[in-house]
């Protein structure tokens, strides 16, 4: 027996005992959880935003752990292998993963803590574990790998290389939460001239121009006015809509230039409105996506040659048996100033 | 003095005498109409759509011509140049013009029978001539030439290219217009496997076949099913909207597949609705534009090496100074069959 | 037992008897060989070329066949299907194959009647069988099919896609055996204005006439000056090197435009001269490459849309237990004019 | 009258007296030259090795002055603008210009101090002043504008864009003179995750460090063991050449992994050997060029808000009288360590 986040329905969640996880298919591997964190999508599900996931689930889909068993076709992970446990399982066989479309994997694609039990648990069975799972280099830890499962892919393919940021660009990111600050970061990747960031919350837009974002607006602020001083009218090469609700992608369609590119890493419930009547003239390109994790091994190689340090995103740390207390932390960011908790095995 | 065909407010056109085009600025050429032919967008114009054009204007921005006049400073055409008059006007200086977005071009774009003058006259002048003209290749005959000023750069660039079109692709052409049928032939550069039109007039998707449609939806029919037959349940690589209506572009979102492409080139009057609650896990990529021009060098090549043979857009003749029958045929094509009209100098 | 086409050493090969090939990684998979073909590769093992093919070796690394069994953890092919095998054996796990450089797989890549027994012969052993074989839809023949285990996405790929074929392009290739054929026939999928076949051979030049090429250059003839005539005297877009040889790489060189594209597929021996003192200065962008096979799914899909005919490169055909006489007709094409020949199952 | 540094024939050069330049076209400037510096093709022609230049010609084709008069169609730039002269003139309206290829401009291209009189002079006649000059922002010093002249955008768009370097890549750059200091800076926008510099002069070894080289390799030191130790026996994703010698280039080839790409900068004298019997199969890109100067606008913002600092190159400062010294100086970098020299106006 192990212990375990469990899914109750929602608003239900407890961390209790279930059994051990054990291998199925000859593709599985099951790996003992070193780190995991919380992602804003677990508390979607628990409010029932996610009908998809059965109660009885565990939850979780980003960890980083050591391989304890692998099925007889597993032939790259292998037992006492140190791995990052990736948010997207990848056959590695369909259609979509033979063109490096991991992310819509027919068989796969964001299963862990979501259609299987995931990863906020003591051991954690993966699926297709040579192609979902990552060795890690010596020299890089647990806490800068864990932010390499979901919110620096994400942010770097959904948001950065969509978007098609380029060096000397003007970027604005809208929103400044965790996804939001990881877009600023990898943004960086390319030397973009300019990184605006909007966010109502100041303790926000404070992390926001620790980690980059060369100016800052708040609520209140004109963020158009802001954009259109620094590129003489012509406005944001770049918008990254990190937040999912349909004002702040609307906002992102207004700010770019001619030519320019939206890009959505945000999570939406609800419509947005296109104002093809204006947008119809000015050559948009808007992209939608869920991540591929196909940056992933060249962010890991990054955080090994020390040009890349997620670890700047965790604001708190729990023993993995504290995983309530990690949940109400990472709940109430207003509260707490939480970005990433980490919870470790002790 | 000249005839001309003038608008006079919403409602209200008139073939008449007015002046002679003179040379303004030296880059400006005078231009003899040889052919010119109508545009959706003039019945947009003469409906009151477009409030930027002034009363007064000659309508027109599509014509092939014969240089008469050209200010000091054009280098390239000269008088007794056969041309085509493109759409876009370049003035090949500014920051759009220099990266080939000569459709955003800070002083032109399109601006013939729009902020300026245009062509459906007996002489036109055209501003920016060296970057705004063609040369005709010999063999190239005006009414092929005429189909590049406007309709087949604006399917091949906004539709086809926009919408990343590849060997084997599947594409979904909404709107069997001039442009959706501008679309059919040059999607075919690329040899899809599949070409889908949609349009609820039959006479349109009886032209959609015969310029290579091979499957065709018209009212009533189901075309997410089709398509899903066709693409064992995935969905089109790619959806052209050649309409301009919330309902039309809104069912190109649907019929793509995770991974896809919606090209819009259809003009908006009104707000679509975008469903990011359904589309932000799809990896989609929409784009919007009006042409830049920057293939018609290459499509009147391929004209020249028979490759391409706009010619077959052509439904209805009529000399010059019939402006007024054609302006009748072309805008009521569900009577007349028209698809593009064409007047001739006698 | 079965028969198989065993290399003995340079100038060595008999069809003969020798074992039935055996299951021995979980990842494989045994086939029945339906159809088979012989390639220019082939011939160069005879010859002593690839010192890496060990005496004893069964050649071939083209074949259509029926899956007769397969190993515990194959997930997608199954006895009884119907397959391709492709030349290129993919892991579907190693750096190279995440990125779908399959070609490059560090575990597999071009291996079958190389360093692994191949597919001249009764039955074979397709290592990763899931990445490697390919179920061949409804309506495609096994001749169609066995043209894409090689020869087809080779020149697509090597040739069209990396020589960057667009629109109106004037491209030019170099040899007109069987690759420079599948060469001219997967650049017509981007409808170039012009396509230039170069040989000494006249039984070549015509079969590149009658698969599309528009214009034939032979011994004596001056290709620089053809192709200066098509494009104004500024070269070709895109040269295609199908040979192999230090002199047609040179003479592809020279044929480009700056800013063009040169894209080798021949097998080379010997190195080549570049003279770069003329080329720093052409803006030419120079590709090698194995084929990856990426395309080999979009090409059956063509196939089965009627968009791609690959049988027209049969010129000869025998039945399986007639090997010698097919590698007789295969290696003296002058005499012959083979371009592909099939052996098939009685 | 003006002084000028003219060019009498191989090995000789003066600074004398000759008569100011005056405007011919209408499209010319006149820009009296504030700084200028000496480039390595300087020394070439005057070594003879561009038969080309005629003597009697004025070197130099790069410059940051101050536009005294224009020609009557020349739209932008007007006098008093403080503007960059740009290696490359464009014409803007041929077929290269067109698509943003103006290093091969038809009627321009790289004709100042070749073609027609350069920019080593108290005045320069600049030809298509509006597409070949770019007016300076704010804050912009004359120093840093100068390296975009020439050796900024030559490093970038023909190294490190031709080469498609990556975040993480592992970029290795041959030859730390002036051209690959700029390519070790410029690369830099990408964030690699190393950069390796490998030339014999430990002086420029250390000019590399300082500028963002990681890993230096000198004579006798082995630049594939290195590589290899980088990147786990795989080799470089892109290598630079910036040297101009058959072994530097044939270097590059052997440093790249299958799959990389080699972007050849270096202006070459003599042919090199391609291993076409190694390479054929490895997956290569090679690229070569002459800049188009189509990155300078973007350039010169990214130095406007901080982003780059090429003034970092210039190791020596003269007036202008002082031609003969700085070139001199410039050409014993041996000696006196030069890698940029810059002579103003007093």
């Amino acid at each position: 027996m192990m212990k375990a986040l469990i899914y109750h329905g929602p608003g239900r969640r407890s961390w209790e005992e279930t059994p051990d996880p054990q291998l199925i298919e000859p593709t599985d591997a099951i790996v003992r959880v070193d780190a995991v964190t919380i992602c804003g999508t677990d508390l979607h599900i628990l409010k029932g935003d996610v009908p998809t996931v059965e109660p009885g689930t565990i939850l979780g889909h980003e960890a980083v752990g050591t391989v304890t068993a692998t099925g007889n076709s597993v032939g790259t992970a292998k037992p006492g292998d140190r791995v990052l446990v990736s948010c997207i399982s990848a056959c590695g066989r369909c259609r979509y993963c033979r063109i490096g479309m991991f992310g819509q994997c027919l068989g796969g694609g964001w299963i862990l803590g979501h259609r299987v039990n995931g990863t906020q648990a003591e051991h954690v069975r993966v699926p297709f574990a040579d192609t979902s799972t990552h060795l890690l280099p010596d020299g890089v830890t647990d806490e800068a790998a864990l932010m390499l499962a979901d919110i620096l892919p994400t942010a770097y393919e959904v948001g950065v290389l969509n978007g098609h940021v380029r060096p000397g660009d003007t970027v604005v990111i809208v929103g400044a939460g965790p996804i939001g600050l990881a877009a600023i970061t990898t943004a960086q990747l390319f030397t973009p001239s300019h990184i605006v960031a909007v966010d109502p919350a100041p303790s926000r837009l404070e992390a926001a121009k620790q980690l980059g974002a060369d100016l800052v607006v708040g609520a209140g602020d004109d963020p158009a006015g802001a954009i259109a001083e620094l590129t003489r009218g012509l406005g944001a090469d770049v918008a990254i809509e990190a937040v999912g609700l349909p004002e702040t992608f609307e906002l992102c369609t207004r700010l770019v230039r001619p030519g320019g590119h939206v890009a959505n890493v945000g999570v939406h419930g609800t419509p947005a409105t296109l104002h093809l009547e204006d947008l119809w003239i000015r050559n948009l390109t808007i992209t939608t996506g869920l991540v591929d994790t196909y940056s992933t091994p060249t962010l890991l190689d990054m955080i090994a040659a020390g040009r890349l340090d997620p670890a700047r995103f965790i604001t708190h740390r729990f023993a993995l048996q504290d995983m309530a207390a990690a949940y109400e932390t990472f709940a109430d960011p207003a509260a707490t100033g939480a970005l990433k908790v980490v919870l470790s095995r002790g």
